[in-house]
């Protein structure tokens, strides 16, 4: 019990914190959606960092990953990677040089920071959507995107850039708005995921939407399927890192830390290994800060991307990339695995395109977009 | 609800017949375990193939897997490799030869196949043990298979083999009676489970104890958390195989096949692919054939297990062993990664044991050793 009071003390606060909407909005009528129906209204949280020039062009628009938000960067505190997903990579001087570019980062649609998504209200009601909320894709992520932009005053991007499903929507955004930016790069995501990657993400799923207070969706705000979304979220964490570097910080060290309570607040069974702790702690603090609904349509919208969809070939999706491509894969990633992203790139020169690729040595698994803070640097500054 | 009964109608029959219990039992009084406490009585289910020759030395021990049983071979249908777990390898002239060998394969502790395990009745209340059976170890139920032989007129073995749980088994038999046997096969197993894999299953056990069917263990048998069993097998069933494999077979193709219910029996999100329909099918197989608390037990002790728990070091333990030993990795497992499987290889070569270290060339990661039957069978003759 003790344990369990410590517990809370120390964690309750990061999650206050961490749970904070950032930034503007801008709401719009309507967005048609690729799997059919549409939203209306729709808004788009966002944040922006430097000055947009008077000819619109000095843009650079980073894209964010399943539970991220539109706080890529925080000025005021430029040092402190945990306070901003990319921090260290933008700001003045940085890669993404906030004295020279006009930086962008806008919460998806879909997600629970500030943009139109499952907790929303839906107009027809006034209640939140839930699982009334319509399916959702990537493109249909980069489509609000680019209503943002344009009402921003943005006329070019000289950049589109994120990690994961950041990377898809970058990619997206090559493919889709192809005069429209001169430069794209994509981190650890590839054309579409594999099946295994799509299976880890249904496993999640199910977890979620087993947990009796899912009802269907139509939880209270703040409640929910807390359980189910830990456990997702503890599967989660496991693909994004590695076999490699889950030895390396944990091998088979019995628990280290305050003991975290367990999703299902369950018996121990001969003992607590420190990865189980570990696990638990990140499945918590998820429940803190996410909600589930987000999870499962962000969540599927990753699985159910594909570069190739609506056009008659995957090469002819490509062959529309006008902008210079910079893929970059990690070593060790097994959610989008460095060989299928090498293979993308080498696809695109086949093609005519202008591809480059760059592998991160890095043993943190798909989470080293998150964390191999030099090796993203040279590889961005090399671009 | 057409392709649901479907489903059900193709599904049912095969499972009432995987369901059955073969072979004979043998009870003894009390079985002291490794994490303390004991188990008394203690009734093993086992099956022999073959005659015990009057020396009591022409013996091979197999031991399975994780939700394996005592039926590793079905002489009534020996080309039928889904009637027994691991029947092209045995039977008269294969490698597991029972016109030479008295073949043994017993249903570990802890199981639901026969053995004394959490659905068996708890001496003291009369009820099934249900979270109140003890914490068992690999190593307990080596003991437990040793009382067994010991029944059985067995003075020496020739053999003892299994794959993962089983190659635990094996190992841990070579090192806790190593003037017992002339050979050793582990395959697909190692000294001890990394903090991936422990984390793996650790996800796979909170969505059965979260499971509101699964009452704290105390539900009654037949039903029980089905939905988190289900869940629990999805997970396992990625990590039995390939991101290769599952590419080849699945990649990203809707289903096609009848429908399965999905675990938690919920809506689509943008349709279902083929992997999902797999799994969900996985997960519906095993609830019908195996108990949930047998789940926690048995993967745990899996967790559980290191070679060199009890002993004053690694080295020391491994250098109890006298037994030639075979160990089989398999390129493409991610769950006891062949790199792990060669190091202990090389770890009991340099420690002045005889070990020889072979790797299946196969895609199928660790489900390798329940399919790979023509290089198993050249990896064993060669041995």
């Amino acid at each position: 019990m003790v344990a369990q009071l410590e517990y809370v003390k120390r964690v309750e606060p990061l999650m206050k914190d961490m749970a904070k909407t950032h930034g503007s909005t801008f709401t719009f009528d309507h967005l048609p959606l690729q799997q059919g129906g549409s939203l209306s209204p729709v808004t788009i949280a966002y944040e922006t960092w430097g000055t947009l020039n008077d000819t619109g062009d000095n843009v650079i628009l980073i894209t964010h990953a399943l539970t991220g938000d539109s706080h890529a960067h925080d000025p005021a505190h430029p040092g402190n990677c945990k306070m901003a997903w990319w921090n260290p990579l933008i700001g003045p001087g940085r890669v993404f040089d906030t004295d020279r570019y006009f930086v962008i980062c806008s919460n998806v649609i879909g997600s629970c920071y500030g943009s139109t998504g499952p907790t929303s209200p839906d107009p027809r009601t006034g209640r939140p959507y839930g699982m009334r909320f319509p399916v959702i894709t990537i493109r249909d992520m980069v489509r609000a995107q680019h209503r943002l932009i344009e009402h921003l005053g943005v006329r070019h991007l000289a950049m589109v850039a994120g990690g994961s499903i950041g990377g898809q929507q970058a990619l997206e955004w090559g493919v889709l708005y192809p005069d429209l930016m001169d430069k794209v790069v994509v981190i650890a995501a590839t054309a579409a995921l594999t099946a295994q990657a799509i299976a880890f993400n249904e496993v999640g799923r199910q977890a979620i939407m087993a947990d009796p207070n899912w009802y269907c969706g139509d939880y209270w705000p703040g409640s929910g399927p807390s359980t189910g979304l830990a456990i997702a979220r503890m599967l989660a964490m496991i693909t994004y890192q590695s076999e490699e570097v889950m030895e390396q910080r944990f091998a088979r060290k019995p628990v280290q830390q305050a003991m975290a309570p367990s999703p299902a607040n369950t018996p121990e069974l001969g003992g607590r290994f420190d990865v189980e702790n570990y696990l638990y702690h990140q499945g918590n603090r998820l429940v803190e800060r996410f909600d589930a609904n987000s999870y499962l349509y962000l969540s599927r919208a990753m699985d159910l991307y594909d570069v190739s969809e609506g056009y008659p070939s995957l090469e002819f999706a490509l062959r529309r990339l006008q902008s210079k491509l910079l893929l970059i894969g990690i070593r060790s990633d097994f959610l989008f695995p460095a060989a299928h992203v090498r293979w993308l790139a080498e696809k695109v020169r086949s093609l005519g395109g202008d591809a480059t690729y760059i592998e991160l040595d890095s043993p943190h698994g798909h989470d080293a977009f998150l964390k191999d803070w030099d090796q993203l640097t040279i590889a961005l500054q090399q671009f």
